[in-house]
């Protein structure tokens, strides 16, 4: 095992650039802290390059680390990488994999336009997962998936189903195609939610914290719904809406 | 309109207290900050005591201050007293009413069993709000509800609905005594929330982030209820959660 005891080293200097989205571009690179996100990642088979432990973090012994180049480190480097006031011990580096989303017949997507929030992002990605869909878009302008505080709120979730990026107006083009319904999401406009048609597959699409889904959008969308508001809010938060929606529409499917 | 100009002023340093449990502790007193907080709070008349706006912030015409005592302070004295990185100019300080919910019949609440994250409380205190719930109660070990974040995520639905504290076992008995049915949520014991009997009221209980709801509590409820997860996520965040039991359970009452 290598060993770093200096933050001024370098490695821990191009590691440290990965907190920022342009140190990500550059390098291709992402990275993720604590013992939950690691084992996922390992479990997953994401592909790891890097793990960096703090000496005295030990490696669990159901992890399955193969032979990824591992680094163990002072207290003081682990502080320097970490984007936590309580690091966990251990870190790793992951590659970022250009990432598709097959469309299957009836399967079950969701479409994320201009969502700000990383804590909404990384736990609308978690409500997708636990949900069973079969894939996320993060459109244009959405935060970034490997920003550390997304990673963090997916809860590994990251790992376990397709997340891909683009323009949302070429992705519904795609699932038109494959003769999916696309569902777009307004605070008044549409139909309730629980009136849907039934259909087994989907493409749901949510919207910005403050102002909801570009009507650009919605004018491509083959139904828009709305969750009611039965008391004196003006709106719901985007990520319990999200998770209203996609399990509101997976019982009617199974009903 | 009074005017203060130093951040040493004495009410500066009064105000600021109000941060702190313990400061609203002593003065019975708690600050909300930025417009849609303070216009709520107005709406619908929550005991404002004093209103404080930085020098270049304009009432709006439709706000009705009525008789509050107002301050106008200088910028510096807003970054000293607002608890975000931009403050929004103006600031109100509100009287601490002690809280009760009259429990009545078919009433819907929610319960809230040691839950931490401050923005998940608030959320799910907006949450019960968007899905017309009776009240909301705070469970002891609950996070403060005054804590600014709380506050915050709230977006006001804290002065749309009542929401009181105290020990969960004892309003169990009250809401037995008003033949409330009382439903706890667990991640795998009890039934799927989707084959829950019909019942116009309810009294929800949800827990802790890392723990759930204590055995103590599910072992005193009328049916435990579960989230299916179809994913290989392992739970979901408890604030998705709540908005999907909420509405899961509003929609079955409707039907």
């Amino acid at each position: 095992m290598n060993r770093i005891e200096s933050p001024r080293n370098s490695k821990v200097k191009e590691w440290k650039k990965l907190h920022s989205k342009k140190g990500r571009e550059q390098t291709n690179c992402f990275i993720i802290e604590g013992p939950h996100l690691v084992h996922e990642a390992l479990k997953h088979q994401a592909p790891i390059l890097e793990i960096i432990i703090e000496e005295s973090f030990r490696i669990p012994l159901d992890w399955d680390v193969g032979s990824i180049t591992t680094w163990a480190v002072t207290e003081r480097v682990i502080k320097v990488l970490s984007d936590t006031d309580h690091p966990q011990g251990v870190i790793a580096i992951c590659e970022i994999e250009a990432e598709d989303i097959k469309l299957i017949p009836n399967g079950r997507y969701l479409l994320l336009d201009n969502v700000q929030d990383p804590g909404n992002v990384g736990t609308m990605i978690r409500t997708a997962d636990s949900a069973g869909l079969d894939g996320v878009v993060l459109g244009n302008g959405t935060v970034d998936l490997y920003n550390s505080k997304v990673l963090r709120s997916t809860q590994g979730s990251l790992f376990h189903l397709h997340v891909a990026k683009g323009d949302l107006i070429d992705w519904i083009n795609r699932f038109r195609e494959a003769e999916i319904p696309i569902y777009g999401t307004s605070l008044q406009g549409g139909v309730p939610y629980s009136e849907l048609e039934p259909s087994s597959g989907y493409a749901l699409v949510v919207g910005n914290e403050g102002n909801g889904v570009q009507k650009s959008i919605l004018s491509q969308t083959d139904q828009n719904v709305y969750i009611p508001i039965y008391g004196k809010a003006e709106s719901l938060n985007v990520a319990v809406a999200t998770g209203i929606l996609v399990y509101g529409l997976s019982t009617k499917n199974e009903a």
